[in-house]
């Protein structure tokens, strides 16, 4: 595996890999690998010539509140997961190399950043989307693999290499779960013991959901009543958002006709969950 | 001469180019076609094994105040002179094609903007920036030309290109000119016939600004002052601006040391002129 921290080089090792038409498949990160983005790594190592794994802290994407020098970061450890899972190229480069002055210009999302965790994350998908296009610029992948755990981030992203044409596929990976369908998070270790039993209550309440859609139910706002109903009977959690919106826009819909994510995000004491499903009735 | 108005068609034809590693060079324009945009694509004609022109008026790029259905258009005209010289792709894609839903996203510029002929644009290089960036993206160009004549236009792509690691770069050209200097522009057939006589001073005034810099003057404000003497005894032209900017960054300088634009626009009665002169210092 070939560690890289510099622009120049990277840009000589991608020329040589399109010069032998060899296919790229990218998983941009921030580092602190955990299963969901090995799983998008195995993704991409079976369909593509070439993996190549970013680690990059971007700053652009944290807010004013947001400890950026908090964030976990074990480059060793991602190092060595990288290596086993047959990455060929981890693109690691400093702060200086992707910024060496101040940003001349963003990308500034106007539109699904208003919703869902992004509500209380002001001008976060202006860093995601601004550091993600320099980074498929830079690797030029033929397609690039984002966990659909964070639906929103992919929504966004799709949404930004459609209204810019960015020649990327962008290609959205299963949740992974624990057995019991708990969603996997680096956050579900500051569940109690109680918290953890009721937990996978969310993603059960979700699944209902969907079959009650795929029975024909259409109108949001029963759905949405619905999913309240369950997780209003948890009595350890508190419901931070429950939305459906039209997927990838993130446009409100008055009707479920096309594809729709329903997403939710549940405060515990210690810790914030987050899971949702897609549902394509357009399909 | 093959023109294209879908976006998958120009993905075929542009595919194709690749497949055979043809070099692209390519020219983004509005169209009604003149006598600098024929300069850079007799400039990319000769570099390049294809060329492509796009002509799209930008909807994007015009503010509240400014009239987009008025701006003069003449495919057939347009076409010709594409044809005439040599141009491979012609792509002229409707605004449904460019923008089939309300924009979800634009490029916002922070630097530079706020400066020029950009300071009375608000927004203005958001949208520029915004169509140049899908363009490029569709295109897939190995150069772009633009001409030097809207210093700030090539300035904010060419820090767009440095922002996002677009793997385009981006040729200035320079400003075609009449035989006394002044610069041609569709505008100078406003002119009365004595400001056509006074006009060709604003270059000449430009010109003699840049002996002094050559010959070792590095202070911008006296630059400014000697520029500003000179124009302002012109008894017809009305001075808009004068300004002398690091280049391409657009910041302001304290001292001419590396590369700096020398920008100026002058009001007459029916027509606004600017012209500009870049140095290189550094070089």
């Amino acid at each position: 595996m070939k560690i890289i921290q510099e622009i120049p080089a990277l840009k000589t090792e991608i020329r040589s890999y399109k010069q032998q038409n060899q296919s790229i498949g990218f998983v941009p990160t921030m580092g602190f690998l955990h299963e969901g983005h090995i799983s998008l790594l195995e993704e991409a190592r079976k369909h593509h010539d070439k993996v190549v794994l970013s680690i990059f802290v971007n700053p652009l994407q944290f807010g004013p509140t947001e400890d950026l020098d908090r964030y976990p970061r074990d480059f060793k450890r991602d190092e060595q997961i990288a290596n086993e899972l047959g990455v060929d190229l981890l693109f690691y480069p400093s702060v200086e190399e992707m910024y060496p002055t101040t940003p001349s210009m963003t990308i500034h999302v106007t539109q699904g950043v208003n919703v869902l965790c992004g509500a209380s994350r002001p001008g976060h998908f202006d860093g995601v989307t601004t550091v993600v296009m320099k980074l498929f610029m830079l690797v030029q992948p033929d397609k690039a693999y984002f966990g659909q755990k964070d639906a929103q981030q992919v929504a966004v992203i799709t949404n930004m290499v459609n209204m810019f044409n960015v020649p990327v596929e962008i290609v959205p990976c299963p949740t992974i779960r624990e057995e019991d369908g708990l969603a996997k998070s680096s956050r579900n270790v500051y569940l109690s013991a109680l918290e953890r039993l009721e937990a996978p209550s969310i993603y059960k309440t979700l699944h209902e959901a969907v079959l009650l859609m795929d029975e024909g139910e259409t109108n949001p706002s029963r759905m949405i009543q619905f999913v309240q109903n369950k997780l209003q009977e948890l009595p350890l959690a508190e419901i931070d958002y429950i939305e459906l919106l039209a997927y990838p826009s993130l446009h409100e819909v008055d009707e479920i006709k096309e594809a729709i994510v329903l997403a939710v995000a549940l405060k515990y004491k210690k810790a914030r969950l987050i899971d949702n499903v897609i549902v394509n009735k357009g399909e």
